[in-house]
Protein backbone atom coordinates (compact mmCIF):
# COMPACT_ATOMS: atom_id res chain seq x y z
CA UNK A 1 0.00 0.00 0.00
CA UNK A 2 1.40 3.27 -1.21
CA UNK A 3 0.09 6.26 1.07
CA UNK A 4 -0.06 9.99 -0.20
CA UNK A 5 0.95 10.79 3.69
CA UNK A 6 4.84 11.79 3.21
CA UNK A 7 5.77 11.15 6.77
CA UNK A 8 6.74 7.86 7.61
CA UNK A 9 9.29 7.02 10.28
CA UNK A 10 10.57 3.64 11.53
CA UNK A 11 10.98 3.02 14.99
CA UNK A 12 10.31 1.04 18.03
CA UNK A 13 7.42 0.88 20.32
CA UNK A 14 8.80 2.18 24.21
CA UNK A 15 5.10 2.02 26.24
CA UNK A 16 1.62 1.24 25.21
CA UNK A 17 -1.41 2.38 27.80
CA UNK A 18 -4.96 1.76 26.96
CA UNK A 19 -8.67 2.24 27.80
CA UNK A 20 -11.83 1.46 26.57
CA UNK A 21 -11.63 3.48 23.63
CA UNK A 22 -8.53 5.17 23.14
CA UNK A 23 -4.70 4.03 23.31
CA UNK A 24 -1.40 5.92 24.04
CA UNK A 25 1.89 4.62 22.05
CA UNK A 26 5.02 5.74 22.79
CA UNK A 27 7.46 5.17 19.93
CA UNK A 28 11.41 5.27 19.64
CA UNK A 29 12.92 6.47 16.89
CA UNK A 30 16.80 5.57 15.90
CA UNK A 31 18.38 8.80 17.22
CA UNK A 32 16.78 8.43 20.35
CA UNK A 33 13.72 11.16 20.18
CA UNK A 34 10.18 9.64 20.40
CA UNK A 35 6.92 10.46 19.05
CA UNK A 36 3.58 9.68 20.96
CA UNK A 37 0.58 8.47 19.00
CA UNK A 38 -3.51 8.33 20.04
CA UNK A 39 -5.25 5.85 18.12
CA UNK A 40 -8.25 3.94 19.02
CA UNK A 41 -7.86 1.00 21.36
CA UNK A 42 -9.34 -0.83 18.79
CA UNK A 43 -6.49 0.10 16.22
CA UNK A 44 -3.69 -0.56 18.49
CA UNK A 45 -4.72 -3.89 19.12
CA UNK A 46 -5.69 -5.22 14.94
CA UNK A 47 -2.28 -4.22 14.77
CA UNK A 48 -0.85 -5.94 17.72
CA UNK A 49 0.92 -3.22 18.90
CA UNK A 50 3.06 -4.01 21.86
CA UNK A 51 6.33 -2.92 23.26
CA UNK A 52 9.11 -3.85 21.47
CA UNK A 53 7.65 -3.69 18.35
CA UNK A 54 9.28 -2.23 15.64
CA UNK A 55 6.09 -0.20 13.78
CA UNK A 56 5.99 3.00 11.43
CA UNK A 57 5.08 6.30 12.75
CA UNK A 58 2.68 7.98 10.08
CA UNK A 59 1.88 11.73 9.84
CA UNK A 60 0.23 13.83 6.82
CA UNK A 61 2.40 16.69 6.28
CA UNK A 62 -0.65 19.19 6.95
CA UNK A 63 -0.83 18.11 10.28
CA UNK A 64 2.99 19.10 11.04
CA UNK A 65 3.78 22.42 12.67
CA UNK A 66 7.48 23.96 13.14
CA UNK A 67 8.64 26.11 15.83
CA UNK A 68 11.96 28.07 16.90
CA UNK B 1 6.58 28.82 26.41
CA UNK B 2 4.55 25.10 27.25
CA UNK B 3 2.72 23.48 24.66
CA UNK B 4 0.51 20.31 25.66
CA UNK B 5 1.83 18.81 21.70
CA UNK B 6 3.89 16.16 22.86
CA UNK B 7 5.69 15.54 19.63
CA UNK B 8 8.43 17.93 19.53
CA UNK B 9 11.83 16.47 17.60
CA UNK B 10 14.59 18.48 16.53
CA UNK B 11 16.17 18.60 13.08
CA UNK B 12 17.53 20.75 9.83
CA UNK B 13 15.99 22.39 7.68
CA UNK B 14 16.46 20.46 4.13
CA UNK B 15 14.41 22.22 1.52
CA UNK B 16 11.46 24.80 1.56
CA UNK B 17 9.09 25.49 -1.62
CA UNK B 18 6.42 28.26 -1.12
CA UNK B 19 3.49 29.82 -3.38
CA UNK B 20 1.15 32.45 -2.54
CA UNK B 21 -0.45 30.60 0.09
CA UNK B 22 1.14 27.53 1.40
CA UNK B 23 5.20 26.50 2.25
CA UNK B 24 6.25 23.13 2.29
CA UNK B 25 9.27 22.29 4.61
CA UNK B 26 11.69 19.08 4.67
CA UNK B 27 13.19 18.97 8.00
CA UNK B 28 16.13 16.09 8.34
CA UNK B 29 15.93 14.18 11.68
CA UNK B 30 19.25 13.28 13.54
CA UNK B 31 18.58 9.73 12.98
CA UNK B 32 18.78 10.77 9.05
CA UNK B 33 14.72 10.51 8.41
CA UNK B 34 12.98 12.89 7.04
CA UNK B 35 9.80 14.91 7.91
CA UNK B 36 7.50 16.88 5.50
CA UNK B 37 5.49 19.96 6.84
CA UNK B 38 2.75 22.27 4.89
CA UNK B 39 2.21 25.70 6.79
CA UNK B 40 1.23 28.55 5.28
CA UNK B 41 3.84 30.69 3.92
CA UNK B 42 3.11 33.67 6.30
CA UNK B 43 4.10 31.15 9.32
CA UNK B 44 7.06 30.04 7.26
CA UNK B 45 8.40 33.57 6.51
CA UNK B 46 7.57 34.60 10.62
CA UNK B 47 9.53 31.57 11.70
CA UNK B 48 12.21 32.84 8.86
CA UNK B 49 12.61 29.43 7.69
CA UNK B 50 15.40 28.68 5.53
CA UNK B 51 17.78 25.92 4.48
CA UNK B 52 20.23 24.59 7.07
CA UNK B 53 18.24 26.55 9.81
CA UNK B 54 18.05 24.59 13.18
CA UNK B 55 14.11 23.86 13.61
CA UNK B 56 11.51 21.75 16.05
CA UNK B 57 9.33 20.04 14.09
CA UNK B 58 6.00 19.66 16.40
CA UNK B 59 3.12 17.34 15.70
CA UNK B 60 -0.19 17.07 18.07
CA UNK B 61 -0.29 12.72 19.37
CA UNK B 62 -3.98 12.63 18.12
CA UNK B 63 -2.30 13.30 14.45
CA UNK B 64 -0.11 10.28 14.53
CA UNK B 65 -1.10 7.10 13.05
CA UNK B 66 0.94 4.05 13.08
CA UNK B 67 1.37 0.87 10.63
CA UNK B 68 2.76 -2.26 10.09
CA UNK C 1 1.16 -2.29 5.08
CA UNK C 2 -1.68 -2.43 7.53
CA UNK C 3 -2.57 0.86 9.02
CA UNK C 4 -4.18 2.47 12.07
CA UNK C 5 -6.41 4.69 10.74
CA UNK C 6 -9.53 2.94 10.36
CA UNK C 7 -11.66 4.81 7.64
CA UNK C 8 -10.33 3.10 4.36
CA UNK C 9 -12.94 3.57 1.30
CA UNK C 10 -12.92 2.28 -1.90
CA UNK C 11 -13.46 4.78 -4.73
CA UNK C 12 -12.54 6.59 -8.40
CA UNK C 13 -10.66 9.43 -9.28
CA UNK C 14 -13.17 12.01 -11.18
CA UNK C 15 -11.33 14.58 -11.14
CA UNK C 16 -7.67 16.51 -9.96
CA UNK C 17 -6.58 20.41 -9.77
CA UNK C 18 -2.75 21.08 -8.54
CA UNK C 19 -1.16 24.04 -8.52
CA UNK C 20 2.82 24.16 -7.01
CA UNK C 21 2.24 23.20 -3.34
CA UNK C 22 -0.68 21.38 -2.98
CA UNK C 23 -3.79 19.41 -5.08
CA UNK C 24 -7.51 19.11 -4.77
CA UNK C 25 -8.86 15.27 -5.72
CA UNK C 26 -12.27 14.17 -5.91
CA UNK C 27 -13.13 10.70 -5.10
CA UNK C 28 -16.56 8.90 -6.16
CA UNK C 29 -17.59 6.43 -3.67
CA UNK C 30 -19.59 3.29 -5.34
CA UNK C 31 -22.76 4.52 -3.30
CA UNK C 32 -22.49 7.67 -5.57
CA UNK C 33 -20.95 10.00 -2.81
CA UNK C 34 -17.77 12.19 -3.41
CA UNK C 35 -15.12 13.02 -0.83
CA UNK C 36 -12.41 15.57 -1.57
CA UNK C 37 -8.89 15.32 -0.47
CA UNK C 38 -6.24 18.22 -0.09
CA UNK C 39 -2.92 16.44 -0.27
CA UNK C 40 0.40 17.57 -1.61
CA UNK C 41 1.34 17.93 -5.28
CA UNK C 42 4.21 16.02 -4.68
CA UNK C 43 2.10 12.73 -2.85
CA UNK C 44 -0.51 13.25 -6.04
CA UNK C 45 2.75 13.05 -8.56
CA UNK C 46 4.48 9.90 -6.58
CA UNK C 47 0.49 8.09 -6.52
CA UNK C 48 0.00 8.60 -10.05
CA UNK C 49 -3.46 10.23 -9.18
CA UNK C 50 -5.26 10.30 -12.72
CA UNK C 51 -9.23 10.72 -13.09
CA UNK C 52 -10.48 7.42 -13.36
CA UNK C 53 -8.37 5.53 -11.41
CA UNK C 54 -9.07 3.41 -8.79
CA UNK C 55 -8.09 4.58 -5.47
CA UNK C 56 -8.36 4.53 -1.89
CA UNK C 57 -9.08 7.15 0.56
CA UNK C 58 -7.70 7.17 4.33
CA UNK C 59 -8.79 9.14 7.39
CA UNK C 60 -7.90 9.07 10.82
CA UNK C 61 -11.20 8.22 13.05
CA UNK C 62 -10.23 11.55 15.15
CA UNK C 63 -10.59 13.40 12.30
CA UNK C 64 -14.50 12.31 11.56
CA UNK C 65 -17.53 14.89 12.88
CA UNK C 66 -20.75 14.32 13.13
CA UNK C 67 -24.27 16.11 12.16
CA UNK C 68 -27.82 16.13 12.05
CA UNK D 1 -25.84 26.36 8.54
CA UNK D 2 -23.86 25.76 5.43
CA UNK D 3 -20.01 24.54 6.40
CA UNK D 4 -16.60 24.47 4.94
CA UNK D 5 -15.61 21.21 5.19
CA UNK D 6 -16.95 19.35 1.92
CA UNK D 7 -17.30 16.01 2.49
CA UNK D 8 -21.03 15.59 4.19
CA UNK D 9 -22.04 11.64 3.35
CA UNK D 10 -25.18 10.19 4.39
CA UNK D 11 -25.02 7.19 6.72
CA UNK D 12 -26.78 4.75 9.55
CA UNK D 13 -25.39 4.83 12.81
CA UNK D 14 -24.62 1.16 13.13
CA UNK D 15 -22.86 1.19 16.82
CA UNK D 16 -21.97 3.72 19.22
CA UNK D 17 -19.33 2.99 22.20
CA UNK D 18 -18.55 5.38 24.93
CA UNK D 19 -16.55 5.88 27.94
CA UNK D 20 -16.05 9.31 30.67
CA UNK D 21 -14.37 11.50 27.87
CA UNK D 22 -14.63 9.96 24.04
CA UNK D 23 -17.43 8.19 21.85
CA UNK D 24 -16.70 5.74 18.71
CA UNK D 25 -19.30 6.21 16.58
CA UNK D 26 -19.67 3.44 12.99
CA UNK D 27 -21.20 4.57 10.24
CA UNK D 28 -22.51 2.73 7.60
CA UNK D 29 -22.57 4.60 4.02
CA UNK D 30 -25.11 3.71 1.18
CA UNK D 31 -22.77 2.24 -0.56
CA UNK D 32 -22.16 -0.71 2.49
CA UNK D 33 -18.62 1.28 3.22
CA UNK D 34 -18.36 1.97 6.83
CA UNK D 35 -16.84 5.09 8.59
CA UNK D 36 -15.58 5.73 12.26
CA UNK D 37 -15.64 8.77 14.17
CA UNK D 38 -14.31 9.57 17.30
CA UNK D 39 -15.51 12.60 19.11
CA UNK D 40 -16.53 13.40 22.92
CA UNK D 41 -19.04 11.62 24.67
CA UNK D 42 -20.74 15.01 25.44
CA UNK D 43 -21.53 16.07 21.63
CA UNK D 44 -22.26 12.06 20.88
CA UNK D 45 -25.33 12.61 23.31
CA UNK D 46 -25.73 16.35 22.03
CA UNK D 47 -26.60 14.92 19.10
CA UNK D 48 -28.37 12.27 20.38
CA UNK D 49 -26.81 9.38 18.58
CA UNK D 50 -27.63 6.08 18.70
CA UNK D 51 -27.69 3.02 16.98
CA UNK D 52 -29.70 3.21 13.81
CA UNK D 53 -29.95 6.64 13.69
CA UNK D 54 -29.32 8.87 10.42
CA UNK D 55 -26.78 10.90 10.18
CA UNK D 56 -23.91 13.20 8.23
CA UNK D 57 -20.34 12.36 8.60
CA UNK D 58 -18.45 15.15 8.18
CA UNK D 59 -14.74 15.52 7.27
CA UNK D 60 -12.50 19.08 6.11
CA UNK D 61 -10.52 17.87 2.70
CA UNK D 62 -7.50 18.58 4.32
CA UNK D 63 -7.74 15.53 6.72
CA UNK D 64 -8.21 12.79 3.60
CA UNK D 65 -5.13 10.77 2.31
CA UNK D 66 -5.37 8.80 -0.79
CA UNK D 67 -3.48 5.41 -1.17
CA UNK D 68 -3.12 2.64 -4.08
CA UNK E 1 -27.39 21.66 10.97
CA UNK E 2 -26.21 20.54 14.28
CA UNK E 3 -22.27 19.55 14.12
CA UNK E 4 -19.95 17.54 16.72
CA UNK E 5 -17.58 20.17 16.35
CA UNK E 6 -18.49 21.96 19.67
CA UNK E 7 -15.91 24.74 18.95
CA UNK E 8 -17.92 27.78 16.97
CA UNK E 9 -16.88 30.99 17.22
CA UNK E 10 -18.86 33.88 16.03
CA UNK E 11 -16.63 36.39 14.06
CA UNK E 12 -16.17 38.88 11.28
CA UNK E 13 -14.04 38.72 8.01
CA UNK E 14 -11.16 40.35 8.30
CA UNK E 15 -9.28 39.46 5.05
CA UNK E 16 -8.98 36.81 2.37
CA UNK E 17 -6.38 36.03 0.06
CA UNK E 18 -6.85 33.22 -2.60
CA UNK E 19 -4.74 31.06 -5.17
CA UNK E 20 -6.27 28.49 -7.48
CA UNK E 21 -6.69 25.78 -4.61
CA UNK E 22 -5.74 27.57 -0.91
CA UNK E 23 -7.87 30.05 0.86
CA UNK E 24 -6.43 32.02 3.80
CA UNK E 25 -9.44 33.64 5.90
CA UNK E 26 -8.65 35.97 8.74
CA UNK E 27 -11.33 36.43 10.71
CA UNK E 28 -11.74 38.81 13.84
CA UNK E 29 -13.65 37.57 17.15
CA UNK E 30 -15.53 39.73 19.68
CA UNK E 31 -12.68 39.93 21.90
CA UNK E 32 -10.69 41.65 19.42
CA UNK E 33 -8.46 37.90 19.07
CA UNK E 34 -7.94 37.01 15.51
CA UNK E 35 -8.64 33.42 14.15
CA UNK E 36 -6.56 32.31 10.72
CA UNK E 37 -8.36 29.45 8.77
CA UNK E 38 -6.68 27.71 6.03
CA UNK E 39 -9.80 25.96 3.55
CA UNK E 40 -10.16 25.52 -0.20
CA UNK E 41 -10.57 28.67 -2.61
CA UNK E 42 -14.15 26.24 -4.14
CA UNK E 43 -15.34 26.68 -0.11
CA UNK E 44 -14.84 30.07 0.56
CA UNK E 45 -16.27 30.70 -2.96
CA UNK E 46 -18.88 28.45 -1.82
CA UNK E 47 -19.61 29.84 1.15
CA UNK E 48 -19.37 33.60 -0.14
CA UNK E 49 -16.66 34.92 2.34
CA UNK E 50 -15.69 38.31 1.89
CA UNK E 51 -14.29 41.09 3.90
CA UNK E 52 -16.73 42.09 6.68
CA UNK E 53 -18.35 39.12 6.25
CA UNK E 54 -20.26 37.62 9.61
CA UNK E 55 -19.05 34.76 9.56
CA UNK E 56 -18.63 31.05 12.07
CA UNK E 57 -15.20 29.30 13.23
CA UNK E 58 -15.40 25.87 13.36
CA UNK E 59 -12.69 23.64 15.17
CA UNK E 60 -12.86 19.97 15.91
CA UNK E 61 -11.60 19.66 19.97
CA UNK E 62 -9.14 17.19 18.99
CA UNK E 63 -7.64 19.70 16.96
CA UNK E 64 -7.43 21.69 20.23
CA UNK E 65 -3.97 21.95 21.98
CA UNK E 66 -2.78 24.22 25.01
CA UNK E 67 -0.11 26.11 26.26
CA UNK E 68 1.52 28.20 29.24
CA UNK F 1 9.44 29.24 21.57
CA UNK F 2 7.99 30.48 18.13
CA UNK F 3 5.82 28.48 16.40
CA UNK F 4 4.34 28.42 13.13
CA UNK F 5 0.26 27.75 14.19
CA UNK F 6 -1.09 30.95 13.97
CA UNK F 7 -3.67 30.75 16.23
CA UNK F 8 -3.19 31.25 19.63
CA UNK F 9 -5.92 32.98 21.68
CA UNK F 10 -5.39 33.74 25.32
CA UNK F 11 -8.09 32.33 27.87
CA UNK F 12 -8.42 30.92 31.14
CA UNK F 13 -9.63 27.45 32.34
CA UNK F 14 -13.31 26.95 33.30
CA UNK F 15 -13.33 23.32 33.77
CA UNK F 16 -11.13 20.10 32.97
CA UNK F 17 -12.42 16.42 33.65
CA UNK F 18 -10.27 13.64 32.93
CA UNK F 19 -9.98 9.84 32.16
CA UNK F 20 -7.21 7.24 32.03
CA UNK F 21 -5.64 8.64 28.26
CA UNK F 22 -7.63 11.87 27.48
CA UNK F 23 -8.48 15.04 29.03
CA UNK F 24 -11.25 17.31 27.85
CA UNK F 25 -10.56 21.10 29.31
CA UNK F 26 -13.34 23.76 28.54
CA UNK F 27 -11.44 27.17 27.97
CA UNK F 28 -13.47 30.94 28.46
CA UNK F 29 -12.42 33.73 25.44
CA UNK F 30 -12.41 37.43 26.83
CA UNK F 31 -15.25 37.79 24.71
CA UNK F 32 -17.34 35.46 26.44
CA UNK F 33 -16.86 32.75 23.73
CA UNK F 34 -15.32 29.09 25.18
CA UNK F 35 -13.19 26.69 23.03
CA UNK F 36 -12.97 23.49 24.21
CA UNK F 37 -9.53 21.39 24.38
CA UNK F 38 -9.38 17.60 23.60
CA UNK F 39 -5.68 16.53 25.08
CA UNK F 40 -3.94 13.46 26.73
CA UNK F 41 -4.22 13.57 30.49
CA UNK F 42 -0.47 13.35 30.47
CA UNK F 43 -0.26 16.77 28.77
CA UNK F 44 -2.39 18.63 30.79
CA UNK F 45 -0.83 17.35 33.53
CA UNK F 46 2.30 18.20 32.36
CA UNK F 47 0.66 21.85 32.18
CA UNK F 48 -0.74 22.25 35.30
CA UNK F 49 -4.25 22.59 33.64
CA UNK F 50 -6.24 23.73 36.30
CA UNK F 51 -9.62 25.42 36.68
CA UNK F 52 -8.83 29.44 37.05
CA UNK F 53 -5.66 28.98 35.65
CA UNK F 54 -4.77 31.71 32.63
CA UNK F 55 -3.81 29.35 29.91
CA UNK F 56 -3.07 29.76 25.41
CA UNK F 57 -5.04 28.19 22.87
CA UNK F 58 -3.26 26.95 19.97
CA UNK F 59 -4.77 25.84 16.69
CA UNK F 60 -2.95 24.95 13.73
CA UNK F 61 -4.60 27.11 10.34
CA UNK F 62 -5.59 24.10 8.49
CA UNK F 63 -7.59 22.76 10.96
CA UNK F 64 -10.63 25.67 11.04
CA UNK F 65 -13.40 25.73 9.03
CA UNK F 66 -15.89 28.44 8.37
CA UNK F 67 -19.82 28.41 8.06
CA UNK F 68 -22.54 31.13 7.46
Amino acid sequence: MALSARNQLKGTVKSIKKDAIMAEVVVELPGGQEIVSVITTTSAETLGVSEGKEITVVIKSTEVMLSN
